[in-house]
């Protein structure tokens, strides 16, 4: 089966199979790609937070209007974006970098210099912002390949970021609340996966120049 | 190959080879699976600008302190958010999903109801972040479909978007440029593809709960 066919295979599960968990290989293969998803200079500007535990799932759903997916999926993913990209943030990374790839610390100087213009010349929101951004990218990564790998999923943005970071603690973290997904098996009673799928038409979608 | 394999394989790309083209049908799929990418409540808040104009990216180049993927890749691809989002961008989509699922439009009053909700409830700004996460979820979506494709990319941040919006004269579109990729295929000449992949370790990126 192509892409295609798995994108347009799944759909935002409302009601996931409470029964039907994930296997580890498959959930260890899935995160795996969100690891490999790109970002903006590299700087991985998030944590992915892998919710299992039942009491804290219950807290989640009161702070997610009830919503069932948030207890009955296999897991519950929070992307969680970096409140602290800071000099210290790059540095970690730049010396990620010399590890990994065996190279002289000086061969990444204005490597470097470019990434800490680029921190340092933005307001800690506008930070926040473009670790958001960056959370997305991996939620559209995590998607793909949940299709890919005949496991549903559904990302949601209808919860309260505030209470998600006061329930997970994110804020002491230097974390908070980008986007979440849960994923897992669709239920047979979810109707919902049987609608057609609605799409923007895709004469109103692309434009070419 | 799995889509792993796939992921490792891709990086961003630096240069292109300028001669090879993505042929015809595969960039056809490629796009396919952004408009199947998802979005919140389904507004799919941004329009996918595919530009092979040499003049047109020429003026982007230089828009994007002039690299050269700009030019080289076989095409730009510019998500644009959309800046409207109002009641009558809602109620397009609500007409385009009583078309699509023939179903009668007062079925949908209550989902209507939530979009205006949710819509009416932002600023303008709000709105414009909100359709920028939408497009970096295509992105995330793109840059995986491309790997699956064999196709390489290179997702860039690295552009004025103001510059942007005046080339492509997107302001009075109601659009305002949310990021970039360029896609093609691989220059032999570029070192940066063997260089070792460098992501943050996933015992920093994953925290279980």
């Amino acid at each position: 089966m192509s892409l295609i066919d798995k994108l347009s295979w799944r759909y935002a599960t409302k009601k996931f199979d409470a029964n039907k968990k994930i296997a580890a290989d498959k959930l260890e293969q899935l995160l795996a790609t969100v690891r490999l998803a790109p970002s903006s200079l590299g700087l991985h500007h998030y944590k992915v937070i892998v919710v299992e535990n039942p009491e804290v799932r219950e807290q989640l759903k009161a702070a997610a209007y009830g919503q069932t997916q948030i207890t009955d999926a296999s897991q519950l993913i929070v992307f969680a974006a970096e409140t602290n990209i800071d000099e210290a943030y790059v540095n970690k990374y730049v010396d990620e970098i010399v590890k990994v790839r065996q190279i002289p610390h000086d061969s990444l100087e204005g490597y470097k210099g470019m990434m800490l213009g680029s921190v340092n010349g933005q307001t800690t929101e506008q930070k926040i912002a473009w670790a958001h951004k960056q959370a997305y990218i991996g939620l559209g990564v995590l998607v793909s390949a949940a299709a890919e790998l005949d496991i549903d999923s559904c990302p949601m943005e209808g919860f309260n970021p505030a209470q998600f970071d006061e329930i997970l603690g994110l804020k002491e973290k230097g974390l908070t609340t980008s986007v979440i997904v849960t994923i897992g098996y669709r239920s047979a009673e979810d109707a919902t996966a049987n609608f057609v799928k609605v799409r923007k038409p895709a004469e109103e979608l692309f434009v070419n120049v």
